[in-house]
């Protein structure tokens, strides 16, 4: 009788219906999108565009662009690579981001003339306007790239402020929805947001393979990866028409279909979905703080945050932790997450966290499990 | 009552233990390989390895690398890209190569000095390795990328041939076995080849969303995407161990569990799979040759083809048999087939032509819709 507690790596198990549909879609019609004319594959396609619709709507944008690519490390990867032809200098990141950004740019400054800076951080680790502002008057933004919450600490940033500032400068803007989309509103809609980066397989409930990013119509975005595309062949430049440009090889239709089953069953239970994990957060927080001997790292408000809570345990490294929870089938994560920047934001480099993260699927079961699990160690210590 | 004539662009159906398997090893470990160190996330690695461990059985090279990406695309972007910082000057490629090769090389050489020469054709379109030798010998290559089997024609490359030729100048050596990978046998484990991209969905009856390339150990290969790798997460470079240098963001665990379902299936059955597929080929072919007005292009010796075949129709555009077979719901694929170069050498540039390709599953009822959806055609003109 285990306990998931690792929803922010991926979200587990699935809604019922994403594995159906995914395995009957894939049976049935599984053909090659865009790639023959015939019925088989217009099927898929015909999903294809019907996903990008569904996101369009939960994402608030109908006036942008949803480009899929099979992972949203690819997504960030053609996002900030697509980009360096534009004279960037400076690129401003949030304290908090994931190596899905920053090795990207600790890569791209080796070829390019450019400065990361860091957003600055207010009392309790929250984000504070004005401090940004001033920082963004000392030294001008040509890019900012926000985590839109941490998979570290599950602090959630105000995206649309930060953005505004930064539309000031007419930097391009960034965020990266992995811990987000669908949970967390963001009007990804706004002139301010240029690129918004999302994950299927974590708060959207699809499968793995799945990704993508949402982009504003008058950009300009290089493409990164070169291939086919099903269309406009003779042409040796990837095709201007989008989202082919950005998509070469053949679509993951197998997982589209997951993402499909997901966004559908997302639209029709969003609020109850939104409420649950509040719920679940405000449970896991009870646990957490009962025990005198661990100590939750990051925002001690957390409003402002989701069920995604980082500790650090007396007596234990975060991966003595891990395999103890592991012998007792609790599943965590420990370390750096793959975020050592935010670690260093929180004072918790290079030994990182125990990370516990809820999801819908998350039950008093599971709660019960970790509570006793937790218990016993300082029983017995 | 369709036919399926399309197994060049995907295997369909896939064998019922990919579906199966893919499903049952997701709902029950779909935790996120190398994120955690509970038993979901061991299990979901411990499949990933073994599935390495097949994949190396089955092209002959446990003496190398194998790397996984989500697409033949990303991993030709991703071999070819990563190779740029070598002084590469010249690059052949074989004259059938697809457009993520050429789209790839295109954009290439906007950036590096780089020459792209097209390894020379012998009669029948064969190729002739005196002849390559010797436009070698005029111009040293520094790299040779060659599709081991046509996604046109059929035609499959004496690779091992010609990579032997092309080590004396010390070339880069690229094979990509999108449409060969399990099908025609290849000494991938020789120490003349480099790299060797496969794609899960085609030849190896595995689903989308899983691909990648063998490397040999000894190479250097820069990365070209950047991310979380689940280990040495503090390295803001990639880390140095393969296969995480290449293979940031989270793995398509459901993928894996799907080839690795189809590497046991092929394992299992691979005599009788390859001798169906010739079957299969001498029976369109067969079918084609019976019709006066059908002209299959490409090598008029088809014993180095595999069943892909790729046709002009007298009286009508390759398009225009597209629309009527599709109203018969047999399902081919038309144009260029994303390798518009592959046309220029085969004289069918620009429009292309009909492609017919086997698998696996096709059925003499298939071929019975074939040839009666074919007769219709002239019948009635």
């Amino acid at each position: 009788m285990g306990a998931y507690f690792d929803n922010a790596a991926t979200t587990f198990p699935k809604p019922e219906s994403v594995y159906q549909f995914m395995d009957t879609f894939y049976r049935i019609h599984g053909g090659n999108a865009g790639r023959g004319q015939y019925k088989l594959a217009a099927e898929a396609s015909r999903i294809l565009n019907e996903t990008r619709k569904k996101l369009q709507n939960l994402l608030m944008c109908p006036n942008k662009y949803v480009i899929f690519t099979p992972s949203d490390t690819l997504a960030l990867n053609i996002v900030i690579q697509g980009n360096m032809n534009h004279g960037i200098k400076t690129i401003y990141i949030s304290p908090f981001e994931h190596n899905s950004v920053t090795r990207v740019l600790h890569h791209l400054k080796k070829l390019f003339p450019i400065n990361v800076e860091i957003l600055p951080s207010g009392d309790d680790y929250q984000y504070d306007i004005s401090l940004i502002e001033q920082k963004f008057n000392e030294i001008p933004p040509d890019m900012v790239i926000v985590s839109h919450v941490s998979n570290v600490c599950g602090l959630i940033a105000p995206v649309e402020k930060i953005f505004e500032a930064a539309k000031k400068y007419r930097a391009i803007t960034v965020t990266d929805m992995a811990q987000s989309a669908g949970l967390v509103s963001l009007n990804v809609g706004s002139e301010n947001v240029d690129y918004a980066v999302f994950s299927g397989h974590k708060t959207l409930y699809g499968p793995f393979g799945i990704a993508g990013f949402v982009m504003k119509k008058d950009v300009n975005l290089e493409p990164v990866i070169f291939g086919g595309t099903g269309i406009d062949s003779a042409n040796q430049d990837m095709p201007d028409s989008i989202p082919s440009r950005y998509e070469a090889g053949s679509s993951n239709i197998q997982a589209v279909a997951g993402l499909h089953a997901s966004l559908t069953w997302l639209g029709a239970n969003r609020d109850e979905i939104v409420e649950k994990e509040k719920t679940d957060h405000r449970k896991l927080l009870e646990i957490l703080r009962s025990f005198p001997n661990i100590h939750i790292v990051g925002p001690r408000n957390r409003e402002n945050c989701i069920g995604v809570i980082s500790c650090l345990f007396d007596d234990y490294s975060p991966d003595n932790i891990g395999n103890i929870l592991d012998e007792m089938e609790i599943a965590v994560r420990t370390g750096l997450e793959c975020a050592p920047l935010a670690h260093k934001t929180l004072g918790t480099f290079p030994a990182g966290t125990v990370r516990f993260s809820v999801g819908y699927f998350t039950t008093d079961e599971d709660f019960d499990v970790l509570n006793k699990g937790l218990a016993y160690i300082y029983e017995n210590s």
